[in-house]
């Protein structure tokens, strides 16, 4: 059995099209991109180009032009999804757009091919029910920036075939991503059902008074956040006690506990606080340092995801 | 002014009390330890010189024999407190274990001294209510290993003295640590508050069913804690959208709400499901294995500081 994709064609080709496609050319599939806007297509050789030489130049990626030669633009759907065995769709994260393309999709796969979708937070049961070949979709949800951050979240919807997940799951792994599985569909799926329970609390602390957006910020990255990025969080209280987690657990379900209790009444994030926590934000970062502080935050993490590969690799040997 | 102090009493030494030790004498500051048990006493220099030294080959430390040197065990409460001007209290999380040692410390302190307490939840009011120089006592709180995480969290009680947090505040900024000022207290502080936001969702998503421990510790160490390992979690969101964190917050606080109104109900993490989480845990490592892999995670965390140092230093020129 081949370990991943032959030939994987990507529908919607912004930011995170490109990341899903340089990926698998890297791992020696084909790759055919397709974009239903003219402009973006055009933009496509030279966005995929500096993308692969920024892998490449963080050390992150080698043989950068063998894999730019594996990657075909294509000015229909059909002809991306001709005879493609994965497709990875990235449009515009909007119900109805996704509804559409799905249908569009599906009457253009052969019945063994599988569809991904990268949604975010909506799950596929929302928009591939009326899809020819519904079964062979499911969610496959990568984090921003998708070309350096390896998880990629699978999500199942109610009909999609048995061997979907298993079959992408081995696929995405054996192309360097992390695939974890959503057993059953639920909004925000893991990652931004954790990332917002943090954020929610992060806000309510705020509006509450009882730190600056800046002294947040900076217990996560300089506290919480080390840990987090080799370990999980149930590995990590694992080794916070003698006894393991059922020890600390024991020692501090009632303080974990006090805080659920203490947050039972949520309020949404009121216009006044949004602006009031992007006033602070604007502060530190006016609205047009966002491109250059991106850059930065890429460049940042490619050389993290490049530390803590080396240190997988000394962890092996 | 003098940047930090010059003489620190640790008044409990073990992991944490010695990791305070390090750190203060690393950064010229005399440091006197105390610890009630001999039997710690007397295994205090082999273990400060053992943690120095994993700080010097991990290239985090420098003259650590200068370091060494200026460390000095006591065997007295009275002899490691004279002539200090600052005490970080370390003894066992337990109310009343700290209230009588709050007691002998502020009747041993001069009044311009400061106690700071390594309390990881329990906030000042409900330990130092009763002691001398009660004005002169806070919460500064390390995150484990507290020799490696730079986040502390300084939380005051409500009598305690306007200048003891940011006098607290610049002289650990001037060692190198991240100082974070909680305003007012509450139970968790913000670190465990963000922990626990977290972490009470991970449990719910397993118990329900969602994922598995692996998979929900995947999402984390291979996704959501790579950017928070050296960006909070509103830099996060400011980047994640074209038009900063106003613009993602608009898009996304329906989704947050959302998720926040399904826990509306907190569970308290029940004793059977500490146990089905634990054998879970304990199948991807033995009891007998936590000793080794916290050296492991101790080593990373080490090497990872490091790679964000120089990261910090490459970013500054």
């Amino acid at each position: 059995m081949k370990e991943t994709f032959e030939h994987v064609a990507i529908a919607g080709a912004g930011l995170v099209g490109c990341g899903w496609a340089v990926q698998f050319a890297l791992a020696g599939s084909e790759v055919t991109l397709y974009d239903e806007r003219a402009e973006t297509r055009q933009s496509l050789p030279s966005r995929l180009h500096v993308m692969l030489d920024d892998l490449e130049k963080a050390g992150l990626a080698k043989n950068t032009q063998d894999a730019f030669s594996r990657l075909r633009i294509c000015h229909t759907l059909e002809n991306a999804l001709d005879g493609a065995d994965y497709v990875q769709e990235s449009v515009f994260e909007r119900v109805e757009v996704k509804a559409e393309v799905a249908r569009r999709i599906g009457a253009l796969i052969s019945s063994q091919a599988i569809v991904g979708s990268s949604s975010s937070g909506i799950p596929a049961s929302a928009f591939t029910q009326d899809a020819p070949n519904r079964e062979r979709f499911l969610i496959s949800h990568p984090v921003n920036p998708p070309h350096l951050a390896p998880v990629v979240e699978l999500v199942p919807a109610p009909w999609t075939a048995p061997d979907a997940v298993p079959t992408v799951r081995r696929a995405l792994a054996a192309i360097g991503k992390v695939p974890v599985e959503v057993k059953r569909e639920i909004d925000g799926f893991i990652l931004n059902r954790l990332q917002g329970a943090l954020l929610n609390e992060a806000w309510a602390l705020y509006e509450e008074g009882y730190a600056s957006i800046q002294d947040i910020d900076a217990t996560v990255a300089h506290g919480l956040g080390l840990r987090w990025a080799f370990m999980g969080p149930f590995e990590t209280i694992d080794l916070n006690a003698p006894g393991g987690l059922a020890d600390y657990a024991e020692r501090l379900a009632p303080l974990y506990h006090g805080i659920a209790l203490s947050r039972t009444q949520p309020r949404s994030w009121s216009a006044d606080l949004i602006r009031r926590v992007s006033e602070e934000r604007r502060q530190a970062l006016p609205l047009d340092g966002i491109p250059a502080r991106t850059r930065w935050r890429d460049r940042r993490l490619a050389a993290l995801v490049g530390h803590l590969r080396a240190q997988e690799r000394s962890d092996e040997n």
